[in-house]
């Protein structure tokens, strides 16, 4: 092979600092290759708008299928993102021997399997470094850096729009939604952001880096996942004066057998690296027997961090091509005969700390009221704050952090607690997150 | 190749790790590679000393030439340490076939060319992750996942002696004697610290990373080192209270005709992501042109994490094999044919922003003479601070904060200062670097 020819669908921000990063960054990547990478063809909705890019020998049409089987392309990049077409079309070109680069976290977290066995089966590599953390190289340092280690956690902060607004909110002071409303004018929120608030991107980014941190096939439906919508400015702020920061956190967790799976908002010390992370950073935490936790930082999304990553893999093709090989690590880290699904535990069995913020009428007994419930569900209190800050009315707001407890004994008093009568609306929980280096 | 067989040398802390974590994670492994690990040979120089270690089925004795040369063995792991016999130990294993993995940064940094190029003529693999930064996969990261990108920058803290005294000073307030003398007691630094606290160590790795991150052949010798000695708990005070830290700074730049390379303490914002990796943690900052800054943080030695990235790399060896192919990625990421030594710029020619502290008497126009000579060398003074401290029965700490300015410059009015009959003593001179992560 003289060269790598690449075939790219799509011609979105990612597509442009792609193409931009192989022209400008050529000649040193041939330098590390020794094969240099040529970008052959593009197919595009629009192919007259290309942006001021120089693309001058690149063949730009609107045809994606014509591109995944063109015979002169040797790999395809896909940055369309979306389920369908893209799985057909990756499908085509796997079928057609080309191999794959993909920065599409949905696609590998909901139907990776289709695309790995059909990749294995045609002798083809399917990489997708960019799917999580852009710039980040989280998914080689997993499955390649640490593939000896038995992993026992990850921990990450995997969506860079959450970040950002939970960073605002607690800098700012703002609610949640003039945070959001300010992001999306500055264009790190999308108009419909319930994919990035909501939890689901974050998810989808998890569902991945446990498949190849476990050996287990992607199982994205599993994961427990809850947003940031409901966190309000006085939850920052309570979380502040105990001395906490509250990050959307994709957490996952060996346990005797099975795993634990959860995207949540959660308090996390404020001298803990995590709570560092800030804006629209993103980093994992991964911890390993062997390893201890190690720990990867920096721009999880953006044309130029993402192109790197896209980029990365194809350096890693064009290698393996000059060393004369493909698949030298299997896309989930272990061989394809190895995998084996785990069971995913219940939220229900989750056992850790608990910060709970109540609405209560501020009148003698009800703390006796409130403790007694805690109590009969065997849940002892770390700390209490009541500051008579009033939050309407006749109410004022009730702090409690707990030891550890069951999560079917919290949401069993959570619920009592919504039935007494000096608890006004429903009371708020956030999970707590200890021992994070 | 049904198995990788691996002789190690030396039998210390580490390859005590590497030897447990080949036998605990062993099944784990092979459904990563395809290929078990297999310690067949150990040479040491006390061979009936096992450590309680399993190991049945490997031959231990104490001659490290015959391992070198043995046929059973297909990668020989080197974790003796030193320059000799180490690097004639490899260059036999090499020339006899095998591929090699070490630890050690100092023969890497100081003769790796002789071991490169021997390696290359051989088509044998030679890696050394866990030379740099322990568990930390930075080698991977720069060699790999930025590898298309042009690095601008490396900062790193890269020592976890120096860095654990630098915080243990701080947060205790004690003298670099004091801490060291419980680093000491406490197995942090060892009984000659000289290597640690003197910045050559740091000075090994740094050589490294630039090695890999701009093709170059690694180039110790012209890398300005300065240690942690001269360090006193008043400069950290004084730092703390103008919002610093100080790090025993790794730190890479790529200028217009060449690199910046030295190792000096350094005053960081106590916001910087820099100034939060405290202990005796590792963290390297990769500065790329695409990729932006990313992070990557860890231990930086002990048993357990270094053995983590010594099986990285033995790892990373299975698979190649496996796939049929050695010598995927050179040992300096560019191909040999492209390395080319890049001119290191004089440390006369720094620019950087100066943390100054001098001792002097407290009598009118003191200020005026020292002013004056920083004026006089075109140096202006972004801070300046005396709090009537004594620092003996007649003199006074002086602390100046300047703009950026030229070391040359600096030096010169040190020199002029330390000749003022107000000025008592050598005055502290220390870095500062702005505008990191």
């Amino acid at each position: 092979m003289k060269e790598l020819r690449i075939g790219m669908l799509g011609l979105g921000t990612v597509a442009r600092g792609v193409a931009s990063m192989i022209r400008r960054n050529g000649q040193g990547i041939a330098h590390r290759t020794g094969i240099p990478l040529r970008l052959v063809r593009i197919a595009t909705r629009n192919p007259g708008k290309t942006w001021g890019l120089n693309l001058e020998g690149v063949r730009v049409d609107a045809d994606v299928d014509a591109l995944t089987r063109a015979d002169d392309v040797d790999v395809v990049v896909e940055l369309m993102g979306g389920l369908d077409p893209a799985e057909r079309l990756l499908l085509s070109a796997l079928d057609h021997g080309k191999h794959v680069v993909t920065a599409n976290k949905a696609l590998i977290a909901e139907r990776g399997m289709n695309l790995f066995e059909t990749a294995q089966k045609n002798n083809r590599e399917l990489s997708f470094e960019a799917a999580v953390a852009g710039a980040v190289p989280i998914v080689k340092a997993i499955r390649e850096s640490l593939a000896a280690n038995h992993i026992e956690s990850i921990h990450g902060i995997l969506n860079g729009t959450c970040n950002y607004i939970l960073t605002e909110m607690r800098e700012r002071g703002l609610s949640f939604d003039q945070t959001l409303a300010d992001a999306q004018k500055k264009g790190y929120a999308e108009a419909d952001p319930s994919f990035d608030v909501d939890g689901i991107d974050t998810a989808h980014k998890l569902a991945i880096l446990s498949a190849i941190a476990w050996g287990t096939p992607p199982d994205f439906r599993s994961i427990h996942v809850e947003g940031i919508r409901r966190i309000t400015d006085s939850d920052i702020t309570w979380a502040a004066e105990m001395g906490y920061r509250i990050k959307l956190l994709a957490i996952a967790k060996r346990r005797d057998h099975g795993l634990e799976l959860r995207v949540q908002p959660t308090l996390v010390t404020v001298s803990s690296m995590v709570s560092q992370v800030e804006g629209v950073f993103n980093a994992v935490f991964v911890k390993g027997d062997y390893a201890g936790t190690t720990m990867y930082h920096g721009r999880g999304a953006g044309e130029q961090p993402t192109a790197s990553a896209v980029v990365a893999d194809l350096v890693d093709l064009a290698r393996n091509q000059g060393a004369g090989l493909a698949s030298r690590v299997p896309p989930l880290s272990v061989m394809p005969q190895h995998l084996s699904p785990l069971p995913v535990h219940d939220i229900a069995d989750l056992k850790c700390e608990y910060y709970v913020r109540l609405a209560v009428v501020d009148r003698p007994g009800v703390l006796a009221e409130i403790t007694s419930i805690l109590a009969s569900h065997g849940i002892s209190i770390d700390a209490i704050h009541q500051k008579g800050r009033a939050v309407s009315q006749e109410a004022v707001a009730l702090v409690i952090v707990t030891h550890e407890c069951l999560e079917k004994e919290m949401q069993a008093s959570l619920a009592a607690m919504e039935r007494l009568e000096s608890v006004r609306g429903k009371p708020m929980v956030i999970r707590m997150e200890s021992g994070l280096t």
